[in-house]
């Protein structure tokens, strides 16, 4: 491999990269990337990823509480009561739900307690009303012993006073949100949300909403782009459409490096264009392309490049390798930028099923096939590939998900077993 | 079962309902609720459910393309070629990218063409220019025979006008706005968000933005429960905490299920709690209360009810039980009420795991088991059971994740492959 990350053959050829070492090259370059961070009120946070380790500032519960309805008692005093043989305990009071329990539950009596209610002084455990029997207003037979501490939460049972709460780098979903607000936390710091720009090329491409003339076409790429960007939390700003000149796409490319974390430009799938992209991305600065063409299919002509902390993709123009891309690369890059400590860390969920017909695939790289995925009668999912060309949009709204050929496979054969992950 | 779907056992008591069975209740009763629809700009469609099947109004792409850089050839004329026996073309044109070609490509012919160029007459396929040798200027060698209709995408290949684009109940994902906008399609119908009122019950409970004096606890499920149902995109009222005065929460109630389509409230886990809102629940009007108490744990006590199409939901106290009724119950309502056609038919993606000890449970209900996954030397995940009361908001911030252990099963040994379902 060259200095620049570009691998060549033998004859000095530019050669593809393999998948996951053009990954790998793209997040070593963006690890230390400096990442800003700013306050956020709690319910504005969800989603968003917690900048410093937070400790709690308080013991949860801050008193112990029943987490039963029954009665209050000292544990000792029920100690060997079963159904055969009742310890008999004196009702001496009742804890009221919100209030500090008055008074304190003496040897031999209890005080009627429901769950959430405070524990009164004195008692240590709670027996539930399905293990007394009523003797009067003022008497219970206790059927069945109780252990100190049984059926109540203890004061900082849930979280203890300067214990950590959460970690920097947690994503900040609904319990989390819980869990703080429990704590009385209402601001958090949390990191800024990547920028991304992004950008269509080519002097065939016209914005999605006008009505293209002949030999144009509509930009599909910029709007799907941007909506995956969204879904990851990112901060858009749409650059249009730039021409195929040099000098307009070097000023525009510059213009967006230093506005955003992230810049994708799409269109650069011809030869030409490619090579564009890979000037001016030179020329921006350094270190420059990190990657040029990977080992994957659809998506190999992408281009991975950084200049002063901004990374730079330059996505094939075909729409479903466009998103392919992102998926592998832009993903992982914007969850990294976001502050998720590993995003390459995957623990990606799947579905399991059966794939339906043979399928070919070439060694020495990555596919990605698009499946359709269809309930059997067992209860169990048939992946039926979504046949297409790149170009085609359609076969990606079409696909349910979609599964890995790996390098080593040339194919796989009907009714093999295979992890889908899912396009939703 | 009882006409009001509440299972008795021999002796008349009421038992609890399977978690699935309670389920197929609930969404038979939902099943048949009308719902609204609204008109939305492209982009703001993302993640919305559209709510009329669409047909394409035009063909897409609208010319034949070439998906390749290369030359426009008659098919014909490459007929036999090789690189031992290449055939010759003289290059009478070229195709300008975003214009209509002039001219036509004659026999023996070829036009210069790059990816996205539209096919110009008399050509019916592409020679890639890694297939050609230049001879001089005006003439090529072409070194590989081509077929019609290679290397390039045909006048609605990608899809035909008036063939199904999109079908009722389909979630807009990026991809399908980039179907629509490469269609031209500007505004689509969606099915209005569901309305969601969520309440907190208790007169422990404060306001988590309050500080609590002594008895009483900050509420934790209003803004766990809001958040959960923000991200499904339902619009979220805060009807705040309600007192357990019976006439305060059934005129609360009232006024909430007549706003929304879903009403939520929590903090019933009291015996008192329970039979107030079943009481409550029955006063609304019919058919009243649909499920009361399932066979899991942590979530027994919820109450299921419905009046004049909306749907009830008492949920726990306990922000744990709360939470799992909210993803075995409310979710698959408001999916349903979104407009998504199957909302129970489970594609839910999990990770497979290793249990790491020997977890207990009791026959005749279904256990969900928080689990924190760590990475292994082998690249597995062991699952390790997060344990603590369900009245423990920091268990479910600690988990990632949760795995079932069903009716039939009384516990699970360690080692055992267990599928875990992401809470993230």
């Amino acid at each position: 491999m060259a200095a620049d990350g570009v691998t060549k053959d033998m004859l000095g050829r530019v050669s593809l990269t393999p998948v996951e070492k053009a990954k790998s090259i793209l997040l070593s370059a963006l690890a230390n990337t400096p990442l800003q961070s700013e306050h956020c009120s709690l319910p504005a946070a969800l989603d968003r990823i917690i900048s410093s380790n937070l400790l709690s500032p308080e013991d949860l519960p801050a008193h112990p509480r029943s987490t039963m309805d029954g009665f209050a008692v000292r544990a000792a005093d029920t100690f060997g009561a079963s159904s055969s043989m009742p310890c008999y305990l004196e009702i001496d009071g009742e804890v009221a739900m919100g209030q500090m329990p008055e008074g304190e539950v003496r040897q031999g009596k209890c005080f009627r307690i429901a769950t959430g209610g405070l524990l009164p002084k004195g008692s240590d455990a709670v027996v539930m009303f399905e293990h007394t029997i009523p003797v009067d207003e003022k008497m219970i037979e206790v059927v069945k012993s109780v252990g100190v501490g049984i059926n109540l939460i203890n004061r900082g049972e849930d979280i203890k006073k300067d214990s950590p709460a959460l970690a920097k780098g947690h994503l900040l979903r609904p319990q989390d949100l819980g869990l703080l607000a429990g704590l009385g936390i209402a601001e958090v710091k949390v990191y800024r949300q990547p920028k991304v720009a992004i950008l269509s090329t080519g002097d065939e491409v016209v914005p999605w909403s006008e009505s293209p003339p002949p030999g144009k076409i509509r930009d599909i790429n910029g709007i799907t782009l941007a909506a995956l960007c969204r879904r990851l939390g990112a901060e858009v700003t749409d650059y249009g459409i730039v021409s195929d000149s040099e000098e307009t796409f070097f000023i525009t490319l510059q213009r967006a490096t230093s506005e955003n974390n992230v810049v994708l430009f799409s269109g650069g799938s011809s030869v030409g264009m490619r090579d564009l992209g890979e000037r001016v991305i030179e020329k921006l600065g350094n270190p420059g392309i990190l990657v040029h063409g990977v080992a994957l299919k659809p998506g190999k002509p992408i281009i991975i490049g950084l200049t002063n902390d901004t990374a730079i993709f330059g996505l094939p123009g075909h729409p479903v390798s466009a998103m392919v891309c992102f998926e592998l690369f832009v993903n992982p890059a914007l969850r990294l930028l976001a502050g998720i400590p590993h995003p390459e860390n995957s623990r990606q969920a799947s579905v399991n099923a059966t794939l339906d017909r043979n399928i070919n695939s070439a060694a020495g790289r990555l596919d990605l096939v698009r499946v359709q995925l269809e309930e059997q009668e067992d209860n169990t999912l048939l992946a039926v590939p979504v046949l297409g060309k790149s170009g085609s949009i359609s076969t990606l709204s079409r696909a349910d998900g979609y599964f890995f050929i790996d390098e080593a496979t040339q194919g796989l054969n009907k009714h093999t077993h295979i992890k889908v992950y899912l396009l939703s």
